[in-house]
């Protein structure tokens, strides 16, 4: 099976887990087989591998998740990065064009396009197996799934098939309905549409050739920015009408905002937490090294990050955005692809994070021009270039950088290190990078 | 007027803003006359002092207290030291000694003896004013504040006066009552016994030398360690039958748990914090960098600082003492006598800390056996001593000390620092003071 994940954009409606620099899908929140904790892209990835262990995984993303993906599934898995976003048909289609021109897959074989945090089972991946040997057939141009609905919601496209049967034909799509209207179309048969669909390779890349002036997959990649923002919808499914839907009737849930995604948790809490005994329905999520204490809560959601802390009704905590939105904070953590870093403390005119480098990792040779750096290092082993001279360096060792002076340090174990930044302009762009 | 103010213990009630080292009364949470938030006991001593500019203050209080009491309220404000707890008795003895000893006030002077965080208004101070100068008549040999109660409550002793005068000899006292009790007393006319009272600097004097073998002050002070722990209530008031009692009947809180502090308080929020429309009865108390958000909450306190994060029902709140208990959470931040500190990073291995130098102050010239340590300025001037050298520092400067190196630094303006420790034993018993 050939499977493109499609990862989404930061996104704030789980602040203040997520942020600018990291999505839901990289927060590890879940309870995996072996006990430890496993994000949602972890835990689908897991279970794609156990349904079919040969099945090539492509994620489509942007730039800023590439060092979260790797860090969290290892080289191996293929990424195709859209150098800006442009919306779903440019992504498919760059994606498409990856999976025929960097992987080499036949244009004659079937993908499955499904988005990166779905909440379900394995049946789920059976379902996608499903969907990739009926395109294969070549009865349809495209196989949606349609999941059964389990009440009618506002949030879901629908799908009216022409038949009860398991697989049919689509008669119609429906856009997001009121609940009235959705109550309507179930009791017309109607799926929800949650975005899964499956297609052969030749078929998206032909679509693509038509609307888009290219050659292959480099192309597409260098001329990306130039390309209209449109959906797969619009460009694709609204125009088409070979278009087969299969029914799913397994769990499935969304896990979009704080009150569905502390459904899916096994546990109330998730770092350090208590609840007192007349707490009922409230989760922890502490991202924090300090503990929680919750008393006398009902229906609540707490989280806390080097971000923030959010406290909410459950219900409530849907309509957290605008307010995110507001807020004007600094990242305060973040993974690179060397590892990661937190802020510990700002003042005016220095800033401290905590750095941890990855084994055999290493930042890039940069300067910065408004301000000084001192390193010390709390443990590990590793070696730092500072204008071009080498050291090894270990526990207790101290690096003081003046502005100017290029620097990086490369990683033999795991290296962490505190790392204060001083200067009258401390800002993330104030950074030259150097070959080294 | 002399007043003597009993500055109670850690206190826990109100975790995670009071800890082992600080008490709920330095907790900087009242809107002051200025603008600038105030501490309970800062409150106080400023109403204290509007009452009464040429009042005698001297708190009673542990050693640990000291520094955040001189940090609060400058160095005129007197200070008697109980070397450790021995109870009510001991500790009202000892200021007593330490009035007349060190103070040198007439022994035939009254002194009026009061709890440290009371939230109320200056008619109260008045009020004291009054009982200072009841007992100077001599018509009793105490003076008790009886608080018109406004509710049968079962968290106060009661006080049954003889009369309904606004000056009475005492009839009898009650113990904590149920609430149903406590209706019947105040139909009879029952006070509440704040815990407020005043006498004669001689009465306690005599009464003490009666009970205690010491000379003065100083030997009282050597000897405290072996004195009997017993209350003033049962070593004096209970054995007592000269005692008045005056009402009061202006606004008395007593500010021990979350509930009741919020009701105090004038604003929702301290800190960053922000409440959604659907928010009602909602206080936020926030002391770290991080925004704190709620939604849909009712009768909710939210407070979080370095040592943790509560959030409680109001109600619920006064049952956190067992939850603090059973935290086993390092001191997060401390007030010094030299300043601040707060923990920023721990690993195996190595702590972070930011210090902060008050102006004109310095650590203790002190060595660890266990661990290295390396000093960032942040900001500030002042120098360092590093086994007997002397060196200037400011911004930006680099101190590294191995372990069994004796260092101090003073502060010449305020001093901000990063302080790594590095060792397989970070403890705070590992410490040995030198002179300087």
């Amino acid at each position: 099976m050939n499977i493109v994940l499609l990862s989404g954009g930061s996104g704030k409606r789980l602040w203040p887990l997520s942020n600018d620099i990291r999505s839901k899908q990289f927060i590890k929140i879940f309870k995996g087989a072996d006990g430890e904790y496993e994000s949602m892209v972890q835990r689908v990835y897991r279970q794609i591998k156990a349904v079919d262990t040969d099945a090539t995984v492509t994620i489509a993303t942007s730039k800023t998740q590439v060092s979260a993906i790797h860090n969290q599934l290892g080289e191996s898995v293929g990424i195709s990065v859209e150098p800006c976003r442009r919306d779903t048909f440019p992504a498919i289609a760059l994606a498409t064009a990856y999976l025929t021109d960097v992987q080499g897959v036949d244009p004659e074989e079937s993908v499955v396009v499904c988005p990166v945090d779905p909440y379900v089972n394995q049946d789920y991946f059976e379902a996608l197996k499903g969907l990739s040997e009926q395109a294969d057939k070549g009865e349809a141009n495209l196989v949606l799934m349609g999941i059964e609905p389990t009440y009618p919601s506002e949030k879901y496209g629908y799908i009216i098939p022409e038949s009860a049967d398991e697989t049919s034909m689509v008669s119609t799509f429906k856009e997001k309905p009121t609940a009235a209207v959705a109550a309507q179309y179930i009791s017309q048969g109607a799926l929800w549409n949650g975005g899964v669909f499956a297609y052969k390779l030749k078929y998206v890349l032909n679509k693509a050739h038509e609307l888009i002036d290219f050659t292959d997959y480099h192309d597409l990649f260098a001329k990306y920015d130039t390309l209209t923002k449109i959906s797969f919808d619009y460009a694709v499914v609204e125009k088409e009408s070979k278009i087969q839907v299969m029914r799913f009737a397994g769990e499935w849930k969304d896990l979009g905002t704080w009150n569905t995604l502390t459904e899916a948790m096994e546990e109330n809490v998730v770092g350090k937490g208590t609840l007192n005994e007349t707490c009922s329905g409230v989760h922890i999520v502490n991202e924090m090294d300090v503990p929680i204490l919750a008393m006398g809560l009902h229906d609540v959601v707490i989280s806390a990050s080097p971000e923030g802390i959010l406290v909410s009704d459950k219900e409530q905590s849907s309509y957290i955005k605008p307010f995110v939105d507001k807020m004007d904070q600094q990242v305060m953590f973040a993974e690179k692809s060397w590892g990661s870093y937190k802020v510990v403390d700002v003042e005016n005119g220095s800033m401290t994070i905590k750095v941890t480098l990855n084994p055999g990792h290493a930042m890039n040779y940069h300067s910065h021009q408004h301000r000084d750096e001192v390193w010390v290092v709390l443990s590990g082993k590793g070696r730092t270039v500072v204008d071009g001279f080498n050291n090894g360096i270990t526990t207790g060792d101290v690096i003081t950088m003046k502005a100017g002076c290029k620097h990086t340090v490369i990683a033999e174990t795991e290296l962490k290190m505190i790392e204060v930044q001083i200067g009258s302009e401390i800002s993330v762009d104030d950074k030259q990078k150097f070959e080294l």
